[in-house]
């Protein structure tokens, strides 16, 4: 049973603005409205209104005129939740907002719950689990690649490969289940080489999926950029110079939330999340070398390295540490070596750095951290070195830790499945595989849920969505 | 010449939420909306729809799909602006605000300057400048007193006392300047006893405005109440224990901004600017005899004071210092005499107070500010204090300095007709005076102005509005 009640909120950001916007949905919003709004003009109750109008009229208590507000009136089943909605935009104080609110709340409608608009929009069929979800992510991206991500999602692209991968395990399915109701006749209506061919394409179709989360996550939340170098190259200095760039680029967003982890970097679009780390020496101190180890550790984490290094260095010293770092990436990283302090480099360095004979995912830049010289060369190479990261995984990309999970779970299922079929288990067991796998994936879109679940879904969204 | 340009400005309060609200106005707003905006259904331009409908669409920049979107559209001269506006409502991510305004200068929009749509309005004659002017301190009143006074302006009733008093004299100067055109004849159209009691009328109307704008400053930025009394009596007690109490009340007011000033307290809707003061006792010690001077001194910004004696003392004491402050206070201000410590107080003390002769400006009350006993009572007082004065001083209260400027002047100007009067100057001296009274209110509403003033009014407006 879907809750019928009307629910309303302040939808706009908190505090004061030239206008604000309070939502009302539910079987009773336009006659919750038609009790405070009085109409300026025409004078007809906002129940006589076509759909899709606005309205100029006031809000009234009773002797006190609270305010003049534009009243939008949407009519079920074509609205953001499927329900009746009416939208009051009125002036942006605090005190109206609240007055406006409070009266609502007098004349039957009751506050919204945190997401409540959203999860009655999926409740009412206009979208999927997984898009409800994407509302959220599309409100807290504050980048270009997040935006992207989150839009794709909302937009329903994640959505169809989740369905896609569910058609290709229904035909699976119902081939399996054919066969285990002729399971006396020993019939084999799907040919096992077929089937495990289909199989391992839904194995790897999940397995990307899963994979991408990696990159989804680091969109989200960053890509994780480590800084090493040995000691004294200048890797502090190209932190803060990369963080006064980010200054200088977000100065100019009006009301950008300030609150960032310090070393979250906005460099044209795209977050980046860096991690200074201690200097890289050869030392015989205990505690320096712990240091160190963890430094080296952390390098697992980077989706990119920039290693700095001193072009005042002569180069076998630069080369060494070069080849040191080089061994301890995996393919799958990106490397960027800097040759920091150009302002005073030792030719010789340069030259045998610049004959260096680099991979794909390796890149060369020479820069003066502290005059800032060259320091947009070394954003373009962050910035293409993402770009080849987006490129490498193909469309959808999987940002949703719930969604993570759930696939996790869903492709050790399919594991089980190809298991099964190398060992030669019987096909109920199979059949028993495939259908966990089915119930996780209608788990993303919402074919499957529990009140539970939307209640932990839709606990972080912000009220008035 | 009013500005044709197409004007754009996020219209939401800054930063993140569920929907945030982009504004264009102006010529070509329609036009603009339509290159960044692609119907959802019926693939129509906005050009095509109907004044006072919204439409569901998609915002997208080249192949960069930015946001889905609802878009009301509002036609000249049936708009807050007297232009074509539209309204883009997006979802409210800082990201997609920002993205979508990029596109809409991108497109021919700019940057809308602050209370640019409200000074159209102005322009266009959808409202008079007083009325202009009370839009921003609509947006700005944070409580119910504040929130009623630029309600009432806004919808006139400040307008409509000026033009009233605008009548009187334009009957008064007709006269006058009827005679003036006769001056040689020696004719008297104005019988000058007549003339007299309306100049006097007017007078007072304007002195009575003159004399509102005290209370109407009090109500924007909080009634002065001065906290006195001996030392040790609570006084400090009892400021804490009414902040306190601001606390509770404002706790529930969604997103009330943080940065007030101290001892600003917002109760019942009524902000109250409370001032501690440096105890009063009798000292021989010059630097706290200066202290004491400063105390008194202060008593006369305040409108109310709250005497604050401890019920621990003998009736005497209380009633020296009671007697000291009676005399301290102008007619215009109201006493409330609070005994405090209820809780062990002098029963004979009490008794005694009771019995004080109260005029009508006074109260009294018993209370214990540490354990908050009888708070309430002390509140009630202080809010019936209030109203007390907002109903002596009748229906238009002005709360606007530049208002108050030019009133002061008008009010002189008529003071010099009426001692011209009297002293029996020539009607071309009378005319000029009252020509000159007239031109300040007309630069009140807006009809007489320069770009200067304008630039002065709007520019403490937010963007947006």
């Amino acid at each position: 049973m879907i809750d019928q009640s009307t629910i309303c909120a302040i939808s706009t950001s908190p505090g004061v603005g030239a206008i604000a916007v309070i939502r009302l949905s539910g079987a009773d919003a336009i006659a919750v409205a038609d009790k405070v709004f009085k109409s300026g003009k025409s004078g007809k109750k906002l129940a006589d209104q076509p759909a899709n109008t606005v309205h100029f009229g006031k809000i009234q208590s009773d002797e006190e005129m609270i305010d003049e507000v534009i009243v939008a009136v949407f009519k079920a089943p074509h609205s953001f939740t499927g329900e009746d909605i009416v939208e009051i935009s009125c002036h942006g104080s605090v005190y109206i907002q609240q007055k406006i609110l409070e009266l609502l709340l007098k004349n039957g409608a009751r506050l919204a719950f945190p997401g409540e608009f959203t999860q009655r929009a999926f409740l009412n069929g206009k979208m999927d689990l997984s898009q409800a979800e994407a509302v959220a992510d599309v409100i807290a991206s504050s980048n270009a690649a997040a935006h992207k991500l989150a839009m794709n999602q909302m937009r329903g692209g994640f959505s169809r490969e989740i369905n896609e991968l569910r058609d290709q395990l229904l035909h699976f399915t119902a081939m399996v289940e054919l066969e285990l109701d002729f399971a006396e006749e020993e019939v084999e209506f799907a040919n096992r080489t077929q089937l495990r061919q289909l199989t391992e394409k839904i194995e790897k179709l999940l397995a990307r999926l899963v994979n991408s989360f990696q990159l989804g996550n680091a969109i989200k939340n960053g890509i994780p950029v480590a800084i090493v170098g040995e000691t004294n190259v200048g890797k502090s200095t190209l932190l803060n110079a990369l963080l006064n760039e980010e200054k200088a680029i977000v100065s100019d967003i009006h009301g950008t939330t300030r609150d960032v982890i310090e070393d979250v970097v906005n460099l044209h679009g795209t977050a980046f999340r860096f991690f200074d780390t201690a200097g890289i020496r050869d030392t015989k101190d205990v505690i320096e070398t712990l240091g160190i180890e963890r430094t080296y550790s952390k390098l697992e984490q980077a989706a990119i390295v920039l290693l700095v290094t001193d072009l005042q260095n002569p180069y076998p010293v630069v080369a060494e540490r070069i080849n040191d770092i080089r061994k301890r990436l995996n393919e799958e990283q990106k490397l960027i070596i800097v040759g920091n302090k150009l302002d005073s480099a030792i030719h010789d360095t340069m030259v045998q750095m610049e004959a260096i004979d680099l991979n794909d995912h390796e890149k060369l830049v020479f820069i003066a951290a502290k005059q800032k010289t060259n320091l947009n060369q070394l954003v373009d190479l962050l910035l293409s070195a993402v770009n080849l990261h987006i490129a490498d995984s193909q469309d959808v990309i999987v940002s949703n830790v719930r969604h993570y999970e759930i696939l996790r779970n869903a492709h050790n299922a399919i594991l089980r499945v190809l298991e099964g079929i190398d060992s030669g288990i019987t096909n109920d067991f199979l059949a028993q595989d495939i259908r966990e796998c089915l119930h996780y994936l209608g788990e993303i879109t919402g074919e499957i849920t529990n009140h539970e679940v939307l209640g932990h879904i839709f606990k972080n969204f912000c009220i008035g969505k």
